[in-house]
């Protein structure tokens, strides 16, 4: 097994057509193998991988993706499909800084159509491909999505089935059903996913009765009209499924997702359907691996661990510093049991926000929504309507899904709901479609709105419970990372101001957010070279601190501005326009952050290390400006992530 | 009739509770009759409002909504609602500067509880505030959301509906099913609820078999089992509405929305009944006055009309000059008429868009996704990487539901789909909801994206041709406004460069966008009084012309930045950031737009006026800049628009 003899043989996902059932069921045990392998090395997705080998290798087996189209939704379960569409041998690299993606990424493969990484958008885009292919003449190119449970219930999806049942396109969507999104899923579509599944596929007996009913004629009178309806009716009921036959799919299934042979059959089958179908295929996030099919929460993505006699045994984590979303999830539960008022909700991400303690302990006042943010934050500004505290507890980059809502349903309305944005920022080896670039962006250009960053642990508790004192909206954003706290005598949080952590008469840094740190170091490395730096925490994006704006502009030779979000219209971007609006010289004011570009997956601080936005790129700027200060302006400042 | 008798005296909705059908009867022809006659003075929102008068009445017959929460989704039907709400004696100023707003507005009345506009959010409020009124010990407040059936497909409402079904909390979700969104609505969900109201609704004979069937045991054995699921199929069968059903809403109806008694027997009987119910009302667009039900589209927002024995008899309209929606359609025309790759897409808005000429013309190729802009773009996404050239004609304030898949399936692919923001800037009558004000700013975040506003009329053209050949995504944004053409010999459009229009030696007015004829003119006046000012058509915010920016600071006194779009993040701050990345001094610069706070609706020319925003405005603007530049500088420019 070790030598994996017929996984390192494949050059494409073309060779399985020619390979036996058996040969298949082997290939997937190889690949099941490299998948425990590569999770001892490193945090990686896992057990949604495991659970989609056979489904990946049957659809290979019977479609050519070279030339017919399919998109994995959400994408994380890519792995397998990987390892057969010709990145075996450079599989050990995925998630490492100039490795593969833990995501399709048609960068690497012909095989790979769209980079994915937020759920649900997989339906659209085959049926815009179908759509295309069909306009192009190219109709014969089939179109495939495979959407898992804990996606489905995402507006756009329906939105998707709504627009392919109306037009009628050739289409396959296979529902991958495992009873999870990252946390069990919740809502009505999960309980109506729930019936199905126990519901038997007696498919001999039921055509038979189907066609019994067939034979029943239907005339104009009331009574056989009403025998007709009652004949539709069992026909309902015998197929499952109405729900997507109602929106205009033929529906199939449910169906035993790691029996490779039917799943072949039912591939082979629907291959040259008309019209649009969805095959629902069951399976067991972790299969083949007892300890991840017995906690797929964990194993979604788990730590590093060693096997041991089919045992999964953690490696050793790093220590006891707190991440930052620990102390919100503990902030936010203390804020639970001291006002009663307070809720929060989640987009199935329960686990990743750490909120399964307050879960626990306030079960009646913890939201799941599944994956819809956008109703999640329409939801939210009714509660607080309501007089309620909803604390929003949401990823910076599905966030964006929310957009709408933020503005309509809250801003517009000034609701007092609380957003914390988690994963803001670098988010590391997730990549491009993980990243919580755009935040401070999106957030800071709505009325009412207040747009606040921590620079350390310090600063977390107070500004939530500044949230609470608020009659309006507001936010929080922080990235994945380990706390610091930065050492001296702190000032309180106060709306709308900075705290000087330190004053330099040379130039002096203004950071929003969690950089802090890296200011504070590299004002100290400054500082033994000759140059006087003063540090800032700048707290707040809005209301901004006129004031300190004001005084570091005229007080200092230059400013630079430090944010790890994208640099258009960001943190820096609201500084430029306050000193432009007191009428306010910038030309010796020099912004760091996120380019224009789409950074690549990593390690947090090797990404941030390549922008210039650790400790010696923030005294590298500094050195520039400097320089550039000191002599003839030039215009040329270097580093990557300048402009 | 003149009188309304009934109507005019009414001072809130609670004196309908002792009104007998008589008297509803004949309060909804007066309500009718307010709407007739306010269509002859202006355009309004009409043929919705004329379906929903029996509805309404019937709800506030049955709730107490001081106290009980109604959302209306959407807003538009709000008409009848405002009129028995105490606001019958002011009902003459809807839509007018200081006058009424044309949606729920919360300042107007406690009967408003949010300002709506956007679609599909109602149902995740509503259950938000249940949940609220739950936990706040108010769960005797019952919960209603009306809904449109164009609004319905829209994900939000499924996401809602599934975390509803989930909660099981009591819950009114009023379907209102006039086989409409503005347009014909499309898609699975249209041909579903086609088939509910084609089905007779035998409720006595149904519930009889319903119950027979359930005195049939059911044991383990398999055929037993089977018998029980042919039972539950045929339960199924009698009930219709199974999706609904499906997702745990006990589904009622469809029942005639427009029979007044009947509506209120089902409202009282649906009032204390346990957990989410959907009850189905079957409306006609415009009821009541034959001209609007015979064509809803066109009676939708009607221009200003005489009634003639029955008829409606357009006013004059304004005159000749196209407005910016029909230049760009006919472009659009002109590009699917000369290469086959284009295709539209439109989210319900073909007559907004006025895209019906295409959509004729070019049946295949003209998508109506209907209310799911989320979809809408994910779908152009597959349709360009399949190698079409899809044109995504959306207004600015709707394409905010697409934020998201503007950054996952557009940008971050990079792939050339083309975006035409209509309703870019302020709307005029419909206000905060609909004002398109943030387009700017959450578009030229994006990689990839390139981000146009035509100067004029001459402009349009040639920027869609140009994204016609970039390999990348591109948009383009304009005003619902008529056209101007600029005089005089103009720039050919290049990717990324401005066009000087005019040159000044004491000041120059960047303008982007469709203000840049107040520009001209103010540049006109200021000549006569003695001032140079130059103009720019900035054209592109991305790539922001670096070049222009530099030459506007380096070669003149000072710099306005003119747009109609949020000042936070939007071209002002493109110009800013060019400026401080090129180390140049940006305290002579000013900037004009839309402000910080939500602006009202009035006529468009009233509120750019209030805002500073026309030619008077902009002269005001550069001469403060004059004085303040040629005096010691001073930082408290005035102008309501500028901070």
């Amino acid at each position: 097994m070790a030598m994996h003899q017929l996984l390192s043989k494949i050059e494409s996902a073309a060779d399985l057509k020619t390979m036996s059932n058996a040969e298949l069921t082997q290939l997937g045990a190889e690949i099941r193998d490299v998948l425990c392998n590569l999770l001892s090395t490193r945090t990686a997705h896992f057990a949604s991988n495991l659970g989609v080998v056979e489904l990946c290798l049957a659809l290979h087996s019977v479609f050519d993706f070279r030339r017919d189209r399919l998109i994995w939704d959400t994408g994380h379960q890519i792995y397998p499909h990987k390892l057969i569409t010709g990145r075996y041998h450079e599989f050990s690299t995925i998630r490492t800084k100039g490795g593969l993606m833990g995501y399709p990424n048609p960068q690497e493969s012909e095989y790979d159509l769209f980079m994915t990484g937020h759920a649900g958008s997989s339906v659209s885009t085959v049926l815009g491909l179908k759509s295309g292919d069909d306009l192009m003449g190219q109709s014969d190119r089939k179109s495939v999505a495979v959407i898992g449970d804990g996606a489905f219930p995402s507006g756009i999806v329906f939105e998707a089935l709504n627009n392919a049942g109306g037009l009628k396109k050739d289409l396959l969507v296979v529902l991958n059903d495992n009873k999870m999104s990252i946390c069990p899923r919740v809502g009505g579509v999960a309980s109506y996913l729930d019936r199905l599944r126990t519901t038997p596929f007696y498919a001999g007996l039921k055509s038979e009765v189907i066609k019994a009913l067939n034979r029943v004629p239907v005339l104009g009178d009331p009574v056989e009209r009403f025998l007709a309806q009652l004949k539709e009716g069992v026909k309902a009921g015998l197929h499952g499924g109405m729900l997507f036959e109602d929106l205009g799919f033929r529906y199939l299934g449910p169906i035993d997702g790691h029996n490779l042979p039917l799943l072949k059959k039912y591939l082979q089958m629907v291959k040259d359907l008309k019209g649009p179908i969805l095959l629902h295929v069951v399976t067991e996030k972790g299969h083949g691996f007892q300890p991840a099919a017995a906690d797929p929460v964990f194993f979604h993505t788990p730590p590093a661990f060693v096997q041991e006699n089919g045992c999964a045994i953690p490696k050793k984590s790093s220590g006891g510093v707190p991440a930052y979303t620990q102390i919100v999830s503990e902030s936010i539960g203390e804020m639970m049991a001291k006002d009663s008022r307070v809720v929060v909700l989640t987009a199935a991400m329960c686990q990743g926000n750490k909120l399964e303690k307050v879960r626990d302990e306030f079960p009646d006042r913890f939201f799941d929504t599944g994956i819809c943010e956008s109703h999640a934050v329409a939801f939210a500004g009714g509660q607080a309507k309501a007089g309620l505290r909803p604390i929003v507890d949401i990823y910076s980059t599905f966030l964006q899904r929310s957009y709408d809502q933020i503005f309509q349903e809250v801003s517009l309305q000034n609701l007092p709901v609380i957003f914390t944005l988690d994963r803001a920022g670098l988010t590391g080896p997730d990549g491009p479609t993980h990243h919580g670039t755009y935040d401070i962006a999106y957030m800071r250009v709505f009325p009412n709105m207040v747009v606040m960053a921590p620079g350390d642990q310090y600063d977390v508790r107070p500004m939530l419970n500044l949230s609470l004192q608020l009659n309006q909206p507001s936010s929080l954003r922080y990235p994945k990372a380990n706390t610091e706290t930065i050492p001296g005598d702190r000032a309180p949080v106060e709306l709308g101001k900075a705290e000087t952590i330190r004053s330099g008469r040379d130039g002096v840094i203004l950071c929003l957010g969690t950089l802090l740190g890296d200011c504070v170091r590299a004002a100290d490395v400054l500082a033994r070279e000759g140059l006087d730096i003063g540090v800032v925490n700048a707290r707040f994006v809005k209301p901004i601190d006129r004031e300190m704006v004001e005084r570091a502009i005229r007080e200092s030779t230059f400013v630079i501005t430090v944010e790890e979000g994208c640099l258009m219209g960001g943190f820096g971007s609201a500084v430029l326009e306050t000193a432009c609006d007191l009428g306010l010289d910038t030309s010796r004011i020099r912004r760091i952050g996120l380019p224009d570009s789409f950074v690549e997956h990593g390690e947090r601080h090797e990404v941030l290390a390549d922008l210039g936005l650790d400790t010696a790129g923030i005294a590298r700027a500094c050195r520039e400006m400097a320089e550039r200060c000191s002599v003839v302006p030039h215009h040329d400042g270097g580093g990557t992530a300048t402009i």
